[in-house]
């Protein structure tokens, strides 16, 4: 599967979960969701598209971390470095991998020590509560609480294997974003555009492409999040598409605008404000830098200095993760984070120009991950 | 946003949960999950890519219900039929919506009163574990306990209009498949079959493509869900491909196969068994029926009586859904229940076909809501 790392890949993420571990008096670590289980073993599949079964991976303190997931899984597991793999066959009624799962946390686990779960923002457990309740009452002398951020805080650092995945995502959105211009003209139905722009990240290499925004409205949009209408392009229009494309498990997200024929000098001036703010948000990327610094670096230029909201995170193997470019962010910035820098320009009436690129946080500053736009807003 | 269905659809839907409700003695739903907050609003966003924000949906027992948001899903939610939407601006560090979710908790919930989470198979509750601490303190005197399976019984049966929706996505795979030998040949690999396949389907007119997997092995295929290799075809494979398009929101979920050259013997014969024990399960698809009933009558016909996995599932809003059709699963089958078929033939050496439809059970029986697979395997 040629998209697993080297074990040492995952062995060194073994050893920065364990020293963590040891500072938060944990035994374990639990996890349940797919870029949890998907960074300690490289299992990458879009199976989890199903909520059927649920996937467990144990991360104990000391020695090898152990898969307890659905037989279903067990061919792609056995390609991972993992060799403690335990099975069950899901779904189950009577016992969907809960006493498989109590047996195995009761093994690495002694009475009175803690299991660590990620439960902090952006988060879930991904197991129906009824199990977890099981679960809690099979194991009642183990402690369950939370991984005090040990994942966060591991996930936030990428390795310059993980660096290299994102860069080559980009660059498959960098040459589709370049194609725009064959895809969208006046009179094609956004709808469309939305379709045909999926199909040039396919052809230039996304393996999918599991996230797709954007709007077109005249002089500026107000909805970045809504599904496409079947609305044509017309001129006046500006197009804004925003695209999380995968490759090999690792995302870019990252947006270009575009004026459907000649720009209002409104539009054009948004659009610089928007670039200039990425600008500022890049030039106050570096280690030591704050989260906070480069939201206010950006706000500084678009204005709204508090209220401007989330204006940028970042980005791996999910297509946002932390930290988020908030004021109440003071996450330290070190070489590895890779960040959006999100500013939006705000126009009358509601509308904006939203502006994204792609970045990564080295020794010396910041390096792009995405191509740069263009300084002027292309025209269609 | 022509996704919606007309308020009428979601009113129904309410109406029929309301019922529900009071015969389980819960004065509120609680649902936090994409399908649950859609089937109730209608909000389609691929936004959830995005693990940042949590999203609440309150059901009252009596009254319209109230959506607990992040603001930057109002205007997409104000084209909904709700009129009670709630919004704070998150991600908030210091409250990320819990405070607010728990006023409206305690508005629509007296003391005393239960309050109803999905807690069953196949669902998850989708916000942080820590918040859901707070939300549980915070309203110490209300009871928060499981929705009797209140969403798994509405969300089975299907409405005219959602059996419609799923129809118009299986045509779109019926034609993406029709096309596979525009794509698939001796010496493309089958990651760039995957590739073209997925932008067959958006050219067919899916809005994207949110499951794809497959195999292309000798003579038939051991794993059905691991990422496609860069490995070419060549003359001998069995080569299978399995869709979960998306259109307006609904899924479709079935695959074909295709022999890469003359297919031996063997291969034509699985073949033949993986579609007859697919009739078999067509001919027991009716309403009064079990879901075990289903499994059994396929497989009969392709063996291994009690082990032979899960031979297909409910689907709708997302790829899979309830019921299972395992032995152990006795759902009563009723009209406008939407389900796939998904024997597999086995064959030496572990390998296997994999054979799926896609069927509504109607009045009279069972109809196929993808066009039933040749009965011979297709040569490429």
């Amino acid at each position: 599967m040629t998209a697993l790392f080297p074990p040492k890949e995952y062995r060194a993420r073994l050893h920065r979960a364990q020293q963590a571990m040891a500072g938060h008096d944990l035994t374990a670590l639990l996890l349940t969701t797919e870029p949890e289980v998907r960074y300690f073993t490289g299992f990458l599949t879009r199976f989890w598209e199903s909520p059927t079964r649920p996937w467990f991976v144990v991360v104990p303190s000391a020695g090898d971390p152990i898969a307890v997931i659905p037989s279903i899984g067990v061919h792609l597991m056995q390609q991972s470095w993992f060799s403690d793999i335990r099975c069950w066959s899901a779904p189950d009624y009577a016992d969907d991998g809960v006493s498989l799962l109590a047996d195995t946390l009761r093994g690495a686990v002694p009475k009175g020590a803690r299991i660590g779960l990620p439960s902090g923002m952006e988060s879930h457990l991904r197991m129906p509560l009824d199990d977890w309740a099981r679960l809690q009452a099979a194991l009642p002398d183990r402690v369950f609480t939370g991984d005090g951020a040990i994942l966060r805080h591991l996930r936030m650092v990428k390795s310059e294997a993980e660096i290299a995945r994102i860069r080559t995502t980009c660059a498959i959105a960098d040459r589709a974003f370049a194609r725009v211009p064959e895809i969208a003209a006046t009179g094609v139905a956004l709808s469309e555009v939305f379709r045909r722009f999926q199909m040039l990240c396919l052809e230039e290499g996304a393996d999918w492409v599991s996230y797709l925004a954007g709007a077109a409205d005249q002089g500026g949009y107000a909805d970045v999040i809504s599904p496409a209408s079947d609305a044509p392009l017309v001129a006046g229009d500006v197009l804004m598409l925003d695209t999380g494309a995968v490759k090999d498990g690792y995302f870019c997200d990252f947006d270009r605008n575009y004026s459907v024929g000649p720009a209002t000098a409104e539009v054009r001036s948004a659009y610089a404000c928007a670039l200039e703010a990425c600008d500022a948000g890049f030039a106050a990327a570096r280690p030591g830098a704050r989260a906070a610094d480069l939201y206010h670096a950006m706000a500084q230029v678009i204005g709204d200095a508090n209220g401007a909201g989330r204006l940028g995170h970042g980005l791996g193997m999910q297509l946002t993760e932390w930290p988020s470019l908030i004021p109440a962010d003071q996450t330290e910035l070190t070489p590895g984070m890779v960040l959006t820098l999100e500013p939006s320009a705000p126009l009358p009436g509601g509308r904006m120009i939203v502006h994204e690129e792609n970045i990564v946080i080295t020794q010396i500053g910041a390096a792009y991950l995405s191509a740069p736009a263009p300084r002027q807003i292309p025209i269609l």
